[in-house]
């Protein structure tokens, strides 16, 4: 797709400078912009780029004005940084919109329902009783079990597995890989040192405006229901296990895991590869560094840092010691012997 | 499904309090039992919940007697919590019992054979010379490769993907994205800085009793076989690299990872984000506490914790520690200093 | 497939020892040679396994000389690991050489196009505009998204998944599960606590001789690209971020994850489970020990282990005094007491 400088400064409302006729068919950054690319100047500290830069159309401030010639075409708005995501919004939308009807083969089975507006790709699965609202785009090979219910304005993406019963709230996205509502790892120890399944028959809801990263797992409850509450951003290959809550607007990075029955506050902010132990509870507003290690329940607006987690000034002043240890051992051996000897004088 | 409470009674031979025709569809735990579900009383720690539950039938043992009303039906039985257990049992093989036969369009290999009682669901695939026992349920979008084995009376859930030539006993369960004999992380090292790829050519074996997570990936061996003993039960998200064999009822929590030619002894137990070094020999009944790191051979019948892993109790004394590493540090120096003053007086 | 024992020694030119009739479907090690298999002794250390193996037939260098009776037919070669590694390769393409052709059903975009010999198995899912080379070995279920770029030799394994406008190199090998061109992991806070998705618009990058493990995931940059460059080989269950770049020949093992906008440079190598935060900048020809964790740049030429990463022999000497911390600051405790008392005095 094509566009023009003069359609985007009308749609934007905004003023050309230059060439009207200049055609953008993508979006670079300003530093590196490529010709028949659109970029946007909001903070100053990268005014020099404006300068340099091969992007065919720069969107600006109204209030900037040039220190040197420019090549870009210039299209001056109030805001440039809004005026650019308002334009991606706009991009992201027209590119979805063209995912539209069922491609053949795909399978519906027939006790399932669609509401209107949305896409089927090629070899998609949806089972028996399954519920699935407008507009939900749900891409080549996802698989919906039977009776999941899906809210409005979902999409889900190419291989993404949901089992039966789990219930998916409106404009959620799951990525590819995903796997939502596995069984939890329940086992009972038997006296023959094997162990006996525990049936795991909850399943996993997600509520609204929840994003799940490729290949993150996560579980069925055991009876009940693991819950990811509205606002949950999770990256890729995270693990929540069963009976698991999880917070309004609480994000988490790649590859952290989470114990059974573990209860999250919201508004959390979890790096990656952390780890939280079972049936523990934290407050709300808690934020732990990459690579922590939580085996304790936590209290609201903390942050942590470390394996076990402590509070993340102390953690940072005591790991950057663990190189010194070899020393602090030398001197405190030197420091017995000096003052047994002083002691024998 | 609807089950009457006279029904349930008469299959548990229990014995009805209340009103018979009360009818559940599910089950819950009594702490939060809702209507239309069944519950049960085993621990007397929760007897107080049976006052307050909404659930409609409960099981509870013989010997109990209320102290107050009760609005559930009760069935009295001889163990409540196994009473329970069988009801579930029921409930679930009813539920893989629906699924029956072939959907299409699959793809099954003219030289492919399969046991009686199976499922194969839509856009499953399954290669070549593939040899399926009885009662396996291989769920939409599985893929089998040419030449494997599989057992009797196991599962393979949406989008399992097994490789070529890999072997799966019996009762084996495989959740979904779980990759099996992918080939291992072999390279030669050349002498302008690339690398050269060494064939793996080897397989995956999974023995019976197995259980594999969700997104868990199992690589071939080299020219032998990765080797999952009976009974291993692995969790979401893990990494088994090539040449490595975990032993008998051995049980992993998610994310752990257990690198190249590791040989892992029976009744061990990992906890989450574990790592295992190569070529590491680690004994039966090893206990790993979550995060643990391995780099050396561990022998039997310990429990360890820590990066790298040492005895746990020593590890919990240890890493409490860390945040007074800074005062430790401080002491030190101080003494140090006093010492030299001393001296000098 | 059955090979002659003759016929072997004639395609490496090598002389027969024994009976040349004696047949081999399969390979082995020396050590533990099965009847049927071909095995190599190259390393002295191993001889005394020749004399008790059950392979059929063995490779041996030309100076071999036995000490006592082999029961299996010998080939004399003049580098016994070469001509081993030379059969392997035969072995392997014969068996690639197979899969050819298209396998219905499968979807393939009346857009797209396709170079010559490649395969397209069953339930694969090829997007418009898609661009595949030569000689490309697309699995039963995996998906090639709309303006995908792939060069000629490559396989994409059972189940990879490729979004969007990525592009892909010559002989490039994806396995199973791995997700290349999900949506990187960016949302704007608000006012109100939740987050706003930041469009993800860029693509993902695999430069030729790239191979990506199993349930790997790459994310697409914001706007600009993540790029993997020649000749990267990354373990399974990996985690790139948006934006990152990784340079020629790098290698990573399992479960590594990798922030936002990091830097990596040429021929690195990360053990299994490294975290790297956001925005660091890695030189050339550094090594990280498995469960590293990087939170600064690192200069090129070094070789580094802990969280956070220090040099590696310092942090070797560090850890291992973790579980001595409780008697030195008992020691400490002890001597700042001592050292009172004797003031007092």
């Amino acid at each position: 797709m094509d566009f023009k400088a003069t359609d985007i400064a009308s749609f934007l409302n905004g003023e050309i400078v230059g060439d009207g006729d200049a055609k953008v068919s993508n979006v670079s950054k300003i530093e590196d912009g490529k010709p028949g690319t659109l970029a946007f100047l909001a903070n100053p500290k990268y005014e020099n780029y404006i300068y340099e830069t091969k992007a065919s159309v720069v969107l600006v401030n109204k209030s900037f004005t040039p220190k040197e010639e420019i090549s870009a075409t210039l299209i001056k708005v109030d805001d440039a940084y809004q005026a650019f995501a308002s334009l991606l919004d706009l991009y992201v939308q027209a590119k979805a919109s063209m995912k539209q009807g069922i491609e053949q083969p795909c399978y519906i089975a027939e006790s399932a329902t669609r509401g209107d507006d949305g896409y089927v790709g090629a070899f998609a699965y949806i089972g028996n009783n399954a519920k699935i609202g407008k507009n939900v785009k749900i891409y080549p090979q996802v698989h919906v079990g039977d009776n999941v219910k899906i809210g409005d304005d979902c999409i889900l993406y190419p291989g993404a597995k949901i089992y039966d019963d789990c219930v998916i709230g409106n404009r959620c996205i799951i990525h590819s890989g995903a796997v939502i509502g596995a069984d939890g790892f329940g086992f009972a120890p038997q006296a023959d040192g094997t162990y006996k399944k525990v049936h795991q028959i909850g399943n996993a809801v997600l509520e609204d405006d929840v994003e799940i990263g490729a290949n993150t797992t996560i579980d069925c409850g055991t009876m009940e229901s693991t819950i990811i509450r509205k606002g949950v951003k999770l990256d890729n290959l995270i693990q929540i296990a069963h009976n698991v809550e999880v917070g309004d607007n609480t994000v988490m990075a790649a590859q952290t895991g989470i114990s059974g029955s573990a209860k999250i506050g919201k508004n959390c902010m979890f790096g990656g590869q952390v780890g939280l132990g079972g049936h523990i509870t934290v407050g709300d507003n808690v934020t732990l560094g990459a690579q922590s290690g939580v085996v304790s329940n936590l209290k609201s607006n903390q942050t942590l840092l470390g394996s076990p987690a402590i509070e993340i000034k102390t953690a940072m002043r005591a790991y950057v010691l663990l190189k010194d240890l070899p020393e602090i051992r030398r001197d405190v051996l030197q420091l017995k012997k000096t003052i047994n000897t002083d002691k024998k004088n």
